[in-house]
């Protein structure tokens, strides 16, 4: 059933969309302090904006399977606004990196803990499933 | 049923022997031009074909993301041909990286397009089953 | 039913935890080699460990696809099991690479063998389901 995934759905693709963002920044960056493709080396006003992109990059996918773990296992609705929060928070970790370092670091913080929450709630949900039908044990 | 996602399933599939192919030809670059792991520097030979792999490489999540969403709300069959022909784009993406920096932007573009394409059949496949599912309109 | 999938998401989730554990020692390694960001040169101790966990990064979206591609489309007990040897197997790549780029092969060979297997599993799971469905052949 569509309906039991298109919260999920829409989240992916505003984390799609986000993405989508960071790269034109890069794009930008590259213009605006003159670093032509292949070098990705440059004044650390440039490599911040890269690094902060590559960053959000690498964590995507991880993003991605805790969203939909959490989904599919716990709850959608709760997993889906967990969600909504860690994009934001990548917003704002990708605008305080494109300042400073140090501005990366409480939004960094933040979604780490987001994170950890749906580790947490895919944890729970998984296993729950793994006894109550493996194991044939209710445990909730 | 998967028969509702094999066309998705194979293009997938495609998708990751073509990233294998592209690590392929770093190794091969990486012999050819005697850069060494871990170091990632060398002539710009070596660097565009690196950085057209890590491109391909950045850009893979992204577009299983919205291969999925576009061919699972929207239609599957659709879905899977814009995935094929991204695939292609990516080919020549990769080669004409290597060849010039210049040689990726039309494949760039290309890419580029075709991914804006499937982000809006997602999109608009995903707002259908809220609208009707949750607001109990039929909008189409 | 979560019960054909709940395996693939134990698996998916040990996954995103062995990341997060790759990602919290190339912040220990930043701290001890005083590299700190967006720097991403050092001394080559530094190097391999940032490279290492950077190359599991790019590979996890594709482990990803093959295992649950595996996993739906030929069997989910035996996708898991291919996937937590090749959890297993990215643990040793990292402590391999961590402590000299040679010390990467052998566990590297391993990885990517098991990878080529689950794309075996994937590609003979996806064709029967296209020839039996589209085709209407009982090819097994």
């Amino acid at each position: 059933m569509l309906a039991n995934i298109v919260l999920l759905g829409g989240v992916t693709l505003l984390g799609v969309l986000e993405q989508a963002y960071f790269s034109l920044q890069v794009i930008g960056a590259r213009r605006k302090y003159h670093v032509s493709p292949p070098s990705t080396s440059g004044p650390p006003e440039f490599e911040r904006v890269f690094r902060a992109q590559v960053n959000c990059a690498e964590y995507f996918p991880i993003f991605l399977a805790v969203l939909w773990l959490s989904g599919l296992f716990f709850h959608q609705g709760i997993a889906a606004t967990c969600g909504l929060l860690y994009l934001f928070a990548r917003y704002r970790y990708f605008k305080g990196y494109s300042a400073s370092p140090q501005g990366r670091l409480a939004p960094m913080y933040l979604n780490a803990g987001i994170l950890w929450f749906m580790i947490g709630l895919s944890a729970v949900g998984i296993l729950h499933v793994l006894f109550s039908h493996f194991l044939e044990l209710e445990v909730f």
